[in-house]
Order: C-alpha cells, then sequence, then structure tokens
C-alpha cells in the first residue's frame, strides 16, 4: 500500500486556495501510485485562526468543503485524510474526514484531547473514540494532533485493528520531541504505522516545524520529510510487518491490563 | 535529590562478587552525596543464567543476598535499589528491593510483564501492579525492564503519585530503541522522571547494549551514560520540574479514560 504525506505550507483562511492546492497534490499524489493522501490538522482552513475567524469559516459534512474534496478525491482516484473546521449545531469541532477514491466519506473524527487555550478557545471536544474506516483492505484509524500525545487511545486502534494511524498534526517549534520521539515510540509500543503530516511556516504565533514522517509497527521510522519543505512524502507500507513483529514481541497480548 | 545509577558489567552467577562490588559501589555513591543507588536487573546473580541455576541461586526476602544489601547499605548510608532470584513457595520471581539507607526494606517488586523465553522459562510473573516508597520525601516507583515497554503501568506510576521510576534491566543487542525512544517517551508523557539502569558486558547468548539513562518529565534526558563502560552514573534531579511541565502540558488531566 502506498501512501502519500503533504507537508503543506500554511496559507491561512485561504480555503480556495487549498483546495486548489488540494487538487494538484491529489492529482500528483495519485500519479504517484498512492491509494491515500494525508494532510495537515485542518488542511482546508488553517489552524491558528482565532475562534471568531474559524467559526465564520466552519461547515458541516454536508457543505461545500467537503463537497469539493469529495470531488477533487473522485476525479483523482485517491482517498483523501483532510482536515476542516466542522459545524454542527451550534458546535465547532476540529474534525478530520477520510474520503474514498470514490468521493464517498468514509469516517469522520473529532479531535478529543484538545490542546491547551488555542484549542479550547475555538473547538469544542469530540467524545468518541477509535474512528476507523478501510482502504484498499487496509484498516485505517484517526486521530489528530495532540491525540496521539496519549498513549491510550493509540493502544485503542491497535486494539481494534487499526494497521495505519493517519495523524494531521499542527505541531510548532518548540515540541519537536513529539515528532521525532514521541510519534516512534507509539507507533512501535501499539505496533502499527503512524502517518503523522503537518504543515510548515508560520501561522499568526506559531512555527510550524515540519517533520512530517510516517514510522512502523518496529519503531523505525519508514520514511521521513527533509526538514520543513512544502512537498508529498511517498512511501510504501507493508502490512505484514505488523503481524510479524508482533509475533516477535507481543505487546498487546503481554499487557496485564488487570493490574493498571 | 542526587542519584546514581551503577551500570555494571556482567559476571554471572557470582553473588559474593556482586555482593562486594555492590559494597564499593554504594560506598563510592554515598561518597558522591546520592541518596539512592540504582542497578540493575537480577544485580546480585545475573540474569540470563537458564532456570536450573536460577532457582539453585534463589533466595527469600528474608534470606542472606538481601541482608548483606541491608548491611551495605546502612554501613554506606545510601539507599540501594537491587535485584534476585527471590523465592517464596514453590516460586521464583524477577524481583526487586528497594532498601533505605538505614537497612530497613522499604518496598519489593515482583516482574509484571515477562518477556519471551528468558524470562517464561525461569520465573513466575508478579501480581502487583504499582509499588512505590518514599526515600528522603521522593516517591519512588519500582519496575523491571521489559515492564516500562508498557505506557498503562508507567501511566498507573504517575497517577499514584510516583516521582521517580526505578527500572533496574537487562537491555540487550540490538534493543537500543527502548533506551533512546521508549525511555524518554515514557518519562514525557506521564511527565516523571526516570532512572534507566542496564547492563554491560555479554552473558551467555545476550550483548547488553549499556546506553544507561536518566530522562527526565519533560523527555529530556539528563544524564547519559557514555556508551557501555562500567561505572556510576550519578544526577541531580529537582522534583519541582514535575510540576512545573504538568502545568503547561497537562496530560493527566487531559486524558479522556472514558474514551479508551
Amino acid at each position: 500500500m502506498r501512501i502519500a504525506c503533504w507537508q503543506a505550507a500554511t496559507h491561512p483562511s485561504d480555503v480556495a486556495g487549498a483546495l486548489a492546492r488540494l487538487r494538484v497534490r491529489a492529482e500528483q499524489a495519485a500519479a504517484a501510485g498512492a491509494r491515500v493522501l494525508v494532510t495537515p490538522e485542518m488542511s482546508l482552513s488553517g489552524y491558528d485562526l482565532g475562534s471568531r475567524r474559524l467559526r465564520e469559516l466552519a461547515e458541516p459534512e454536508s457543505g461545500p468543503m467537503c463537497g469539493e474534496v469529495a470531488r477533487i478525491a473522485s476525479e483523482s482516484g485517491i482517498a483523501i485524510v483532510h482536515g476542516w473546521p466542522e459545524l454542527a449545531g451550534e458546535h465547532v469541532y476540529n474534525s478530520v474526514r477520510l474520503v474514498d477514491a470514490d468521493g464517498t466519506g468514509l469516517a469522520t473524527y473529532r479531535k478529543t484531547h484538545l490542546f491547551g487555550a488555542i484549542d479550547r478557545s475555538s473547538f469544542s471536544a469530540g467524545d468518541t473514540g477509535v474512528v476507523q474506516a478501510v482502504v484498499d483492505g487496509l484498516t485505517i484509524g484517526l486521530i489528530i494532533c495532540y491525540d496521539v500525545e496519549f498513549p491510550e487511545l493509540v493502544r485503542a486502534h491497535a486494539l481494534r485493528g487499526t494497521e495505519l494511524l493517519v495523524v494531521p498534526t499542527a505541531l510548532m517549534s518548540p515540541w519537536h520531541f513529539v515528532a521525532e520521539t514521541l510519534v516512534p515510540a507509539r507507533a512501535c509500543e501499539s505496533q502499527l504505522f503512524i502517518a503523522y503530516t503537518n504543515w510548515t511556516g508560520r501561522e499568526r504565533r506559531l512555527e510550524y516545524c515540519g517533520l512530517t514522517r510516517v514510522a512502523g509497527p518496529d519503531g523505525r521510522v519508514v520514511a521521513i520529510d527533509a526538514g520543513t519543505r512544502d512537498g508529498l512524502l511517498v512511501t510504501d507500507l507493508d502490512p505484514s510487518l505488523i503481524a510479524e513483529v508482533r509475533k516477535e514481541t507481543p505487546y498487546l497480548t503481554d499487557r496485564r491490563p488487570e493490574l493498571y
């Protein structure tokens, strides 16, 4: 299974531009043979926009933003994971959605761990745990940014069968440790693939640090972006590696949940 | 609080020698101002000895091995964490014990996550979760080697107030990833100090990789051993750093346990 992560330069609040750039990247990724394209947190709007602006941009899943992504996916022939400010009743959620290569919405996840004042001032917290969908036979799980810092949620994904956990993120300096240490640790300890996909560039107070990477179930980083450029990271995943490392070191069955 | 980790060269099955070397190291650590000395997994006997030899060497906590450690601790004036094959009824456990600087046994922990054939062929699994004791006002938790690879157990320690988690280990090549990535990840995600103390040298099939280190609650490695030498790693811990990093990033209260 070939996947692509788009480490994108920020263009805050530019939804039309984000969709136009997504179309270009989706076509490039599909041409490179990728079956799934992963994009950063809130990839259609930008992240650190302030609560008023985010509420102005927020749309329900049935709105034009998600509709255009569905068209891009079906016209490019690639599944897409994108973020957007999701309007649901009075709530604005920090959401990601997995759209299949035929444009069908397969799964939507609302960020459950809100990060500090930036998230709390703008978003309601989601209340679903493990959100998954199957693409080309691969079980893909959805979480967002700060969520990956909690080993419990990644473990829950592993126990429910997630093989590839996609993590759109908006990781800023100086938190390089998250990409460089926590992400490989999560992949290793729960023995699944993680595609951690970040912004690059500056957005208001934040300097995004890039460091987009795919870590494998043995913790090895199978693909790593070179620094902070705007570009696609294309890599092949071999899902059989998951069973192989779990046979060698059976973390999931060696757990002693009755003791914790 | 100053602590010392003894990265020790293996001398398999040499209990008398281990106790003599421990006395030297305890005196050195105490002279350096350390209040606690941490030693590797099964530090009094060696680890990869085979089940028959380990059963021959096994003693209860009331036996002469633990008695001599108590004398070393009280005569050196330093608390000691040591490992030994613990005999209890028909069972042999892979145990560690924290002895106070006056020779009092404060806590004993039996390894709960058994690692592969080496552990399973020789030891019964312990069935206690969080084991702690207080030394000089610092709450110290005890786990062993493979245990630290399970985020759940380290999290349970953090939630129960462990400030310094000591991890006697027997980490062999090629598992450098555990020391280099998982240990700092555990310290960061649960926001406590971890003193990971390994063997160096060869024991039957195993080549121990050293890499003894102390990681802080921000994930930063505050002290790191230079490679594979036999020696003491002495470092100062500032427990106030724990509250500081938990205030900045409140992982423990940002958890959503109802969702996992």
